[in-house]
């Protein structure tokens, strides 16, 4: 859907005819690459999609914005992966493995000061209101990486701090780009503020399955390796509810599979997946996602305009949600 | 001077008001400690300065764009910390060192996208041109720290490159820094270039007298090692011009000095000081530090305000090129 569809094709030419310097080279070429590995852009097509929720006609006005936040995105792309010294982004080497930390330090910076650059192009009037939402996710965003980096050092982690993480970390841009093309299309605080919680609640719903498929998800189209949070003792929603949960010899089980141990990684994830089903946590992953669609969709069919403008967004969502394929 | 200045009790005061959340520690006590390590508050200084010169009553309202200039100055420095390896900055541990690279990369961002949350606060009129000058240094910036890095690895850097350098790392923020007040203070474009001018200039001069007093200076009042950049075989002015000009027998004594040998400091530092001297670039230093001090003058002299306005910028370019004590 995504590449074929009209934002996606606005979007990607807003994109191209971007142009960077030449030199300094380890500045501007790393910042090619990361956009060159083309995501799905589903971020600055939110953008486009707030606008024209609203009744947006001419979406030219909205593509500095959405270019911004597809810049942001970008930046925390490159400044996360040497943080969490990722090897490979979308199949292709991370740009501080391509390069070096300084190179990506560096360039991750400049991408930064260049969304802040399309905002700059903005409609004058509206540059203000962008401005603070830009910033005040833009915050949130590095607030939930902390968090996320402080998780890998606690023993415990509630279920409400990781949903607080998440939030944080992936779902506020979500929002912030729908509530920026709300903006532009002149909607009314009350409006902006109910599809920025669709896209925060949705962006929370989506890390929730992403938990989900990481265990249960088909290996022919997950594009990670499945079991690999397992394997990796990653504290996503289903260990936190299990660690939660377990007493006695489940507990016991819980704890022999987190000691580092001689088991092969298809033993160690089968047994995960055994205490997960015993626990029921795959269900309640499930229905905790739902309540957040959930909510998602009531703010989404609460805005006041014609429920035509609305399908698109449904569409995305549901797409997303796994629903449709 | 500068702690007892007005502008630098507002600065301050402005600075201390500003309140940073709790949590997450990592990302926000960084930014606290950076900001604790006080330095002369220059920048945000000159931004009050460039408001002044053109009649600007209200100081309040520049406040937050000279917050703004401070904010990103330690973001750079935060990360060029990383970047340099340096132990040190204002005699404390960088923050790299007092804590790690992660979060020294963290709460640089974060700080970063502070410094975007002071522009917002600027009146609403003045945001997108306050915007716009400030992404362009900000990126020219980033373009000098990449060139400065790239220069380690390169054996000739000519003149010309290292000035342009220097420029962008230093010169152009400080140039910023004074047509951010001027625009709050609604000068003309061509006003607003003049001073801007004038900062650039002022810092070229000033980077150029550092280079100088790193060799020359009292070692009682300068705030580093004397002969520290001879030592680590920094591009300076000083050893480019040297490269430049010497053949022969100072050809050969400039290799010598380069190639790793047994020399004690001392007589590392003499010997080039020596070849300093007789080709003269100690001299010329001096005479180009001069050139750039005079532009400066001269555009500061032709802007059309009454000469009393001007008394306090002359009297801090006098000061920074130690021409009053």
């Amino acid at each position: 859907m995504f590449e074929t569809h009209p934002y996606s094709t606005l979007v990607s030419q807003y994109l191209q005819e971007r142009s960077f310097p030449q030199a300094p080279a380890y500045l501007y070429d790393p910042i090619r690459y990361i956009l060159s590995l083309s995501g799905k852009r589903i971020r600055p097509m939110l953008a486009l999609m707030g606008a024209r929720l609203f009744g947006k006609e001419n979406l030219q006005e909205v593509l500095p914005a959405s270019c911004a936040i597809e810049y942001f995105h970008n930046f925390s792309l490159i400044h996360d992966d040497i943080m969490d010294k990722a090897p490979l982004r979308r199949g292709k080497p991370t740009v501080h493995m391509q390069w070096n930390d300084n190179v990506a330090i560096l360039s991750g910076d400049a991408l930064l000061v260049k969304a802040y650059e399309e905002l700059a192009y903005c409609p004058a009037d509206k540059i203000p209101a962008l401005l603070r939402v830009f910033n005040q996710v833009a915050l949130e965003v590095c607030e939930g990486q902390q968090l996320d980096m402080d998780f890998e050092n606690m023993e415990i982690v509630s279920e409400q701090a990781y949903l607080n993480m998440i939030k944080l970390k992936t779902s506020v841009l979500l929002g912030g780009a729908l509530k920026m093309g709300a903006i532009l299309s002149d909607a009314s605080e009350e409006q902006q503020q109910l599809i920025y919680d669709f896209g925060v609640n949705l962006g929370i719903a989506f890390q929730l399955q992403d938990d989900f498929l990481d265990v249960y998800g088909d290996p022919s189209s997950f594009g990670k390796q499945v079991g690999g949070d397992i394997l990796c003792d990653k504290k996503t929603i289903l260990r936190i509810r299990t660690q939660q949960l377990a007493e006695g010899e489940n507990k016991e089980e819980f704890q022999n599979l987190l000691f580092p141990n001689q088991l092969s990684d298809e033993e160690k994830i089968a047994r995960m997946k055994k205490l997960y089903s015993t626990l029921a946590v795959d269900e309640y992953t499930n229905q905790l996602k739902e309540e957040y669609m959930q909510l998602a969709y009531n703010q989404l069919s609460a805005i006041g305009v014609p429920e035509a403008n609305k399908a698109e967004l449904f569409a995305l969502a549901d797409m997303l949600m796994n629903r449709v394929k």
